[in-house]
């Protein structure tokens, strides 16, 4: 595969596994985000002033783009205003980048532009409907980002992420905060865990995308396992491996009735149409992500 | 009903019938546009730049915003890439009235956000799966406004506009254009006309946004007749009071593959709920439009 990639947010959690992708796959891949990324070639820009975000086009007239920055700061992001400034930049930037001769736009979606409900969310017949404004903000973006594709002769995908966990995740969220609970033998009060919830590695999720770049499918593609776990299940693991289980305090916090009770991705056109098949599976992946907090010397903060 | 409004497009076919309308009802009305509209307090301001909305919605501090500007050059908005910088400017504009304390934001949809194909257009049951990048640039600006003015307390009312027609309304359009045609005795292809369509007197169509301002309703309404007619059935009513009829040139241009049988409103919120009624039938709303053209003292051009 040649081509020129350039991603936005390539310092973030998936982007910093998707450079290297992608570099295996033999593109040039820029990167531009927050801090700068190994294996990219690195721009500094603010991609939510437009002037910067336009110049950085200009300058690489990338092929290809996996447009994966987003206001993803935890807790905040499910109803935070920002949502609104990227869609606006998100549709600005695919402007920008088609008349800088781009070819190929891949966006960051998300399971959260499925109506919640369905026991596994299929990308040709689960209903998109949010029920959150990220969800929602990505929703139309895509809608709108498709229709102009269609109008433009530009090639678009969709990569849906589900639940990501795996090295370099930030606190706030529950992976490495309940490592760092059972590492440090604090109280860590959650839900009943009843919940089920498609857990995939970082790793994979950015392989993935990477896969979906040097493809030509288009439209929505969910990047998942393709199999829901219990929440529970998944923090009992931790504990296998880190020790603390009687930290770990089941229900005590309400699961928020927005919640549904299955969240999984179908996973028939990323195996059968993009042929992604992932790395890790959840015992591997578990074993790589607590043998990478326990290698940086300290648990998660 | 008091309150401080401000209509963006105030200049526009809609926003100078919306002024007068919202006058009536006893708000404070303030427009913005490309030139000044009568009976509203004029402000100068290009909407799609970020400093200048910002600016006017300091400056007015409205409490409702009636959001009508877009791009709508004929022949060209259907695909124009300026679609996506009007999304853009809805969302900051929302941002900003939230910001200034505005409560009640009222956005000028279309009957484009439907999938066509139904043989009636209803609110809650009738897919939004629009055909084109106008369509999906309003049916997107909707499901990401709904959610944020849900997160913050936001009242939002959209208003779907079907087929308009009257005076004021800018050549490059089926009515004008015909008149025109007709009025000089110049040949006028035209597609057979049997497809239907709710044309709706824009007057009528200022009324009712300027109700579903003044109301507490909120989410989609449709803006039209109820009854959709044949095409052919509009022409030849003009061509019986302007005569030139044997200048209509029925199925001498093929109909786009894509335009459907039948658009026609669905309107028992508009009417059930909103409470409008129409002061136009079609009869009424054609002699008005071409006494309107004659008293220009000329033809459209």
């Amino acid at each position: 595969m040649s081509g020129r990639v350039l991603v936005t947010g390539a310092a973030g959690f998936v982007g910093r596994h998707a450079v290297p992708a992608l570099r295996a796959r033999g593109f040039e891949v820029h990167g531009v985000g927050r801090s700068a990324s190994p294996g990219a070639d690195w721009h500094a820009a603010d991609l939510l002033v437009p002037d910067e975000r336009r110049a950085l086009i200009a300058k690489i007239r990338p092929s290809h783009l996996l447009h994966l920055a987003w206001d993803a700061e935890p807790g905040r992001y499910w109803t935070s205003a920002r949502n609104l400034d990227w869609v606006a930049a998100s549709l600005d930037l695919a402007q920008a980048f088609a008349a800088a001769g781009g070819r190929r736009f891949v966006g960051a979606g998300t399971c959260a532009e499925y109506e919640w409900g369905a026991a596994r969310f299929d990308e040709a017949t689960t209903p998109c409907r949010p029920a959150t404004l990220y969800g929602a903000a990505k929703d139309g973006t895509r809608r709108i980002l498709e229709a102009y594709a269609a109008t433009n002769g530009l090639g678009l995908a969709w990569g849906r992420l589900f639940y990501l966990y795996g090295p370099g995740e930030r606190p706030g969220r529950l992976v490495p905060d309940a490592i760092r609970a059972l590492s440090t033998r604090t109280p860590f009060p959650t839900t009943a865990g009843h919940q089920r919830r498609d857990f995939l590695h970082v790793a994979d999720a950015a392989e993935a995308l990477a896969a979906l770049v040097a493809s030509d499918v288009t439209g929505p593609v969910n990047i998942g396992s393709g199999e829901a776990i219990p929440v529970r299940e998944l923090l009992d693991a931790l504990a296998v491996r880190i020790g603390g289980a009687e930290h770990l305090d089941f229900g005590a916090r309400p699961l928020n009735p927005a919640e549904p009770a299955v969240i999984e991705a179908g996973t028939h056109i990323l195996t059968g149409v993009v042929g992604f098949r992932p790395r890790y599976d959840l015992v591997r992946g578990l074993d790589d992500t607590v043998a990478w907090w326990r290698a940086q010397g300290s648990a998660p903060d």
